[in-house]
């Protein structure tokens, strides 16, 4: 029989144990972070009829839709990001969820992408949002979830940007721009990219923006220093406009919050030359910066938006909500080395010597893992040092060493993979002296923490 | 512009934050058994080349799966299921993950079946898998992996039913049965649905057995009681047969060892009439059946197979694992009441009453996320009444209580929802008393473990 060639398909990726334990923890503190402000988990399909998924995604996102007629012959495509499930999902049970409904949604996403561009065509997105609520408070909260996940991930260095789309919005009108407001955005948001003057060119070349309001429009967006000093600026140029004030208002009272729930005001930082790109957003925004790797851009980016799900209901859904870059944030705590290289869940290995006493082997096991630990048991009577040298490459922190000679002097010998220390421990019926002693070495320190993956 | 109708494919469904709760919690504990005898997380891409997925599978997966040209003109197929993928998988990392290889695997996977068997397009499998031994070690670790993942789960009463295909070969081998063994086997396994006469039946019409033969094949199957009997049963049928007396060996190694490792001999039950259809078992094979709910049928089966990956490499891969039935299960524990029916994660929410206060709140929220409790603040001034409303639509435990009385006072009021019963605590600045009333209340008890969606 000829063999077929394992292979992946272009654009796809394993995750072998190591990358996934990695993957595993991000997404399991990204859990316990959002659950701890009270999100809730959901799901949705991994394919929606294509009428749902074509009606709100971009030009780009169609194109890149994996789409095809199931057996059924119906029209349908794979999700290409959570948000659009979300908006499907909140027409329709949002009588049954009430609101503010806050749920958070861990779940792969797939794009037809060109992979040259080094992007993967499968990816997990962490989204969170709260829905039904016009209050700044949920606003506040976005920023609160953001600044207590990396921290939890570790991140001493980072910097939430903060704006407000209502003040770019009054400033517009105020300079009778409104009509124009997509394509000035659009250029504003090259700033960091291209430089002011090339953006004061696209604004007056191709949007036909007068160059004098150009100018004003990108001294707000390029003032910064002290938030205070920075709002001043925007108080006056939006002048009397109503939406730019509420924008004033609303960025003050995020930036009063976030103090108050005890942010550093370092990690804080309004950035008035932010839009970030898209038209869905209508109040606050955010993007988050790692401050060692600014390059790699934002981590985790969201906003306030008005409607979420226009296209599928009548029924006025306001919302804000953030999206964490998994794979970015993951590729950034590799080179930030905030990430452990354990290749197994594996605390304790106990060295299969001898099949007599395979029975206390087992025995061993069960009362090690009733008390916490990780254990796995060589499965056969194979060389200690075959047996030493799985333990060291899978990066297993203890080895369990129980022949015949210890069950008699009754002290079983615990070899430390990591510093290549060795131990006896008196060998009772319950391992109490054992436990206590992995228990204490293996918890706590790094070997436990690298057992899950993370430092 | 018109609306779009919010829906879900066919076959496919959403899963709301109770439902998505309960799963979560379901497999947190699959994945906690599993790691703690070493297996280590894997993911594999959802999309494949059919050419990988059609090799292995059956007529019926083959026919049932989602399918489809990409948009590089690549034909691609959803997976459907998770032992493919692990076969391609292993094939291609081998080298580098080495023997013995234990991992698991809980992902979604796809097939286009008739959805009004009542059956979903999408469901989740839970995989665990030891690659690379022949040691009946790993067989019997599969066993015990069950039993500590249902005992975990809190199932009292349940039967780990094993059998040996070697026993079952050996047999046919011995009455010359070799060349019809898949019919035969396939005959066997309807034992329990249609009887033993039309088994038997089956067996000499169908397939050409002497009905002396089928007579004594279903003898073996039928014999039950005490395993040392059954066991003696099977070591006189198999005769000099040297497969059938390996298959009552490593039975017997079997029975030894899980009864050594401390399960309880109820609950580990020799049943010589499952085959579990499939050719692709060699040795070992299990199945596990709810004492309760019998009618739902195996909620956890699996076996040992010779060969994993021959379609994708030369190097012979022998392993033993098994599957979670995870709906199956869900609905199990649903029936026996071992869900709770929390509809968030949030186990105290923070009313809003004093726009005044919310630094206050924020503040406060702050802390008691800091000692580890879901802490949702409700997000804007409403009437008591209303956010109450929602502490109970949520089943969330308690409401904590803060107006500028209590400020004043420095009394706090908590509200428990479960038994409508009210505190005062002393508010002081780090909120001490509270947060030993909450972890005391709330951890341990119902109220904490309904949080997470487990009883």
């Amino acid at each position: 029989m000829s063999i077929i060639e394992p292979r992946t398909l272009k654009g796809f990726r394993d995750f072998l144990p190591r990358e996934m334990l990695q993957r595993q923890a991000l997404m399991d503190t990204a859990r316990t972070v959002y659950q701890s402000f009270g999100f809730s988990p959901i799901d949705t399909p991994a394919l929606e009829l294509q009428e749902i998924l074509s009606g709100k995604g971009s030009e780009e996102t169609d194109r890149q839709m994996y789409r095809f007629e199931d057996n059924g012959g119906r029209s349908v495509g794979m999700r290409f990001d959570l948000t659009v499930p979300l908006a499907r999902f909140v027409a329709q049970h949002i009588g049954q969820l009430g609101t503010p409904f806050k749920r958070y949604h861990i779940a792969p996403v797939w794009r037809g992408e060109n992979a040259q561009r080094g992007r993967y065509r499968e990816f997990i997105q962490c989204d969170f949002d709260t829905i039904g609520t016009r209050s700044i408070m949920a606003d506040i909260e976005m920023i609160l979830v953001i600044d207590r996940l990396l921290t939890k991930l570790d991140f001493e260095r980072f910097q939430i940007r903060i704006n407000n789309r209502k003040l770019l919005n009054g400033l517009l009108a105020n300079l009778d721009l409104q009509a124009h407001s997509v394509a000035v955005l659009r250029a504003l948001d090259k700033l960091s990219k291209v430089g002011p003057e090339a953006v004061v060119k696209e604004m007056v070349d191709l949007v036909g923006v007068s160059s004098q309001a150009a100018q004003q429009v990108l001294n707000l967006c390029q003032s910064s220093g002290e938030s205070d000093g920075v709002l001043s600026v925007a108080e006056s140029v939006v002048g009397g406009n109503e939406l730019g004030r509420e924008g004033v208002s609303e960025l003050r009272q995020v930036l009063e919050a976030t103090s108050a729930a005890g942010i550093p005001s370092a990690r804080i930082h309004l950035d008035i030359s932010i839009a970030r790109g898209l038209d869905y957003y209508t109040g606050t925004i955010v993007e988050t910066m790692l401050s060692d790797l600014p390059e790699i851009g934002s981590i985790c980016s969201g906003g306030r938006y008005d409607n979420l799900a226009s296209l599928y209901t009548k029924q006025d859904l306001p919302g804000v909500g953030a999206s964490l870059g998994l794979d970015r944030l993951l590729a950034a705590m590799e080179e930030l080395n905030l990430v452990q290289q354990a290749q197994s869940p594996t605390q304790v290995l106990i060295a299969y010597f001898d099949p007599l006493l395979q029975a206390n082997y087992l025995k061993f096991g069960a009362i090690l893992r009733d008390a916490g630990l990780n254990v796995e048991l060589y499965p056969e009577p194979a060389k200690l040092k075959k047996q030493l040298k799985y333990a060291d490459q899978k990066r297993i922190p203890a080895v369990l060493l129980i022949g015949s000679q210890e069950i008699e002097n009754r002290q079983a010998q615990v070899k430390w993979m990591l510093d290549n220390q060795q131990d006896n421990l008196p060998l009772t019926e319950d391992l109490a002296a054992i436990i206590q002693c992995f228990t204490q070495k293996l918890s706590g320190s790094g070997a436990d923490r690298q057992a899950v993956g993370l430092q």
